[in-house]
């Protein structure tokens, strides 16, 4: 059995996993949950899987939620306290961390430190932080599983092979729902179009940033650090059908890849069961008759400027991918509220990056000061 | 440094393989050498690698060769009774066994009781002798390494993983020359137009075979040998860009495979220098910017009944696929001497089949008088 926690339960990722130990109960044992401001899902979740902990981000919610689970055994806990103790539980093998942004980058740092797992689903701890949280988990035996369709691909695409044998990998990206439109469409793009991804179901901030392809960005970041690769080794595939799910070339020229249908309850039961596969709820699967055909083009950096200025951030290196992706997400809630253009995404981040004043190797602190600055930044530069 | 045999130097796939050693004469030393009758190239093949024993088939030949080379330090040995020597000669790790037909069965069964590990490249001896080859192979410790690129895509692509978790395999086939062609075009095409394959440089035999799927057919029925596998959970996928060279489906949904450009030489290396991977003779890589779509299609097994033929062979079992493979042998024959049109390559196979008194797990002797009947039934039903 094993002893699972789930940080940001009450997510897109988060309800996928609990989908899998709700498949797999003599398997997965849920012990800890936490949860960002869904308190009535998160009672729910408590109510059926019985973990030890249960956190809230607000103290309000979590004192709310304290009375109407007085009848469980459960202790409700709040706030980055909260995450920081349930991060370090006992009884927990492993830690699913689907939360999204940097926040979660202190609990996970505490929970390889406790010699826990990580199913790596938060691409922001290794954007910014991966440089502390890789070493961290070599030197405390700990496995960082990635939870991302494209990293559990390359992932699964390495089983058997030696690292120094890798010539590069080749990500893959749908192209989102703007792939071949032009800067004058994309002028025009609104919050309602950008949310309409062709293949993945997922949170609305990875789907904006699907469509700006900021995302491909984050996940090359968080890509060098999981596989300890090179940059230049690290090429961005536009394979719109997301079939072909990532793929790793070899020294004599065979490209090992993971297909299957786009369903992230799969990468996610990978991390969970690693090195063990086990099928998947829904069990639908690949019909390469039915695809009829898997297409791949290169990336338009040129319309699709996010990229381009993550692949500056990520060469820059030391605080800049977190000014790149603090900036960003300031800018996808501005444009999910309306309040900036989806061309402007792109021209916040450049603005926020030419401002900033790097730092070659940050302290969790530095990392969190040059968010922060980042966001003034955006601030500064909206209004 | 690792020696090697190679039998069928002459031929396409023994060619490639000493290109590879002479890329890498610190790794690999050729000590043995047989070919058919291609005395001029198996001398100068001996001179440029000197091997200790070089075999050619026909004794007037050899007795030719030994003069010929009587100034180099080699044994030059004839015939049935020359494989048999060079399969068990002390100074050999790993045999290829690149020769075309059921007379590799003898010298292979040898080379694994001699403790030999097998680079596979005669699918014949699979075919019709798998019951008696794989559990020897495991009895002896020895490793069967395939060198068809299908076969050797899939051993690729269960690297790491666990036998018990596979759904099932998916092999490809490029469709040959003919692919998409009517049952009433099929019965015009000469020999010239089926040795024009799309994508693969190979010798006849197994061009004609491609052009047919007979070769598919064999596949199948080495591939459930190789891997032990259930002949119902082996997919044949038309993909007439030869980039996916097949893959592997795991319980979980997951498909694992393996992409690359045609050229026998990636997966002859594989097989030699297994699990690890150096850069390719010519070091072409795969572009799949270039080669822009990858498409899949079923195969038609109405209009190509080759292949219908193999998999009801593979079926049926015992002695079935050896009159299978040996009606279609002599078929081909035939066919390139245009002495039968193209439709009756699968005609002869049939009635072949019909003919046939099945032997379950048979014995070398009996799979080699099964191999004398489909001869004698081809002959009788064509003249």
């Amino acid at each position: 059995m094993k002893k699972i926690g789930v940080m940001g339960s009450t997510g897109s990722i988060g309800t996928q996993t609990l989908s899998i130990v709700r498949k797999y109960p003599d398997k997965l044992q849920v012990t800890a949950l936490a949860a960002g401001s869904n308190s009535r899902l998160l009672e729910a979740q408590v109510r059926e899987f019985h973990p030890k902990i249960a956190v809230i981000w607000k103290e309000g919610a979590a004192a709310d939620l304290r009375g109407r689970l007085a009848d469980m055994d459960v202790t409700v806990l709040s706030g980055m306290e909260g995450l920081l103790q349930m991060a370090v539980q006992p009884e927990m093998d492993i830690l699913v961390t689907a939360i999204v942004g940097m926040i979660g980058i202190r609990p996970t740092i505490e929970a390889v430190k406790a010699h826990k797992d990580i199913a790596l689903a938060n691409k922001e701890t290794l954007v910014t932080a991966g440089h502390l949280i890789m070493p961290l988990a070599k030197e405390n035996g700990v496995q960082i599983l990635p939870v991302d369709s494209e990293h559990s691909a390359i992932f699964q695409s390495m089983q058997g092979e030696k690292h120094s044998q890798i010539r590069k990998i080749l990500l893959t990206a749908s192209g989102g729902p703007f792939r071949g439109r032009t800067r004058a469409d994309l002028a025009q793009m609104k919050a309602e179009d950008a949310l309409k991804h062709p293949n993945w179901s997922m949170g609305k901030k990875v789907t904006i940033d699907s469509s700006t392809l900021v995302n491909k960005g984050l996940e090359v970041m968080e890509a060098r650090w999981l596989f300890d690769m090179e940059l230049a080794d690290i090429e961005v595939l536009i394979h719109p059908e997301s079939i072909l799910h990532s793929a790793v070339e070899y020294d004599d020229g065979a490209v090992i890849g993971q297909l299957g249908i786009p369903d992230m309850k799969l990468p996610i039961q990978y991390a969970l069961f690693y090195p063990d596969r086990y099928e998947a709820p829904g069990n639908k699967r690949l019909d390469l008759f039915d695809i009829g055909k898997l297409t791949f083009e290169k990336p338009d950096m040129e319309t699709f400027e996010g990229l381009k200025h993550a692949f500056e951030a990520a060469k820059i290196g030391g605080t800049m991918p977190t000014v790149f992706n603090a900036a960003n997400e300031r800018a996808v809630s501005l444009f999910l509220e309306n309040k900036i253009r989806f061309l402007q995404i792109a021209e916040v981040i450049k603005a926020a990056m030419e401002e900033h004043k790097v730092k070659a190797q940050p302290t969790v602190d530095e990392i969190l000061e040059a968010e922060k600055e980042a966001h003034q930044s955006v601030a500064k530069n909206i209004h």
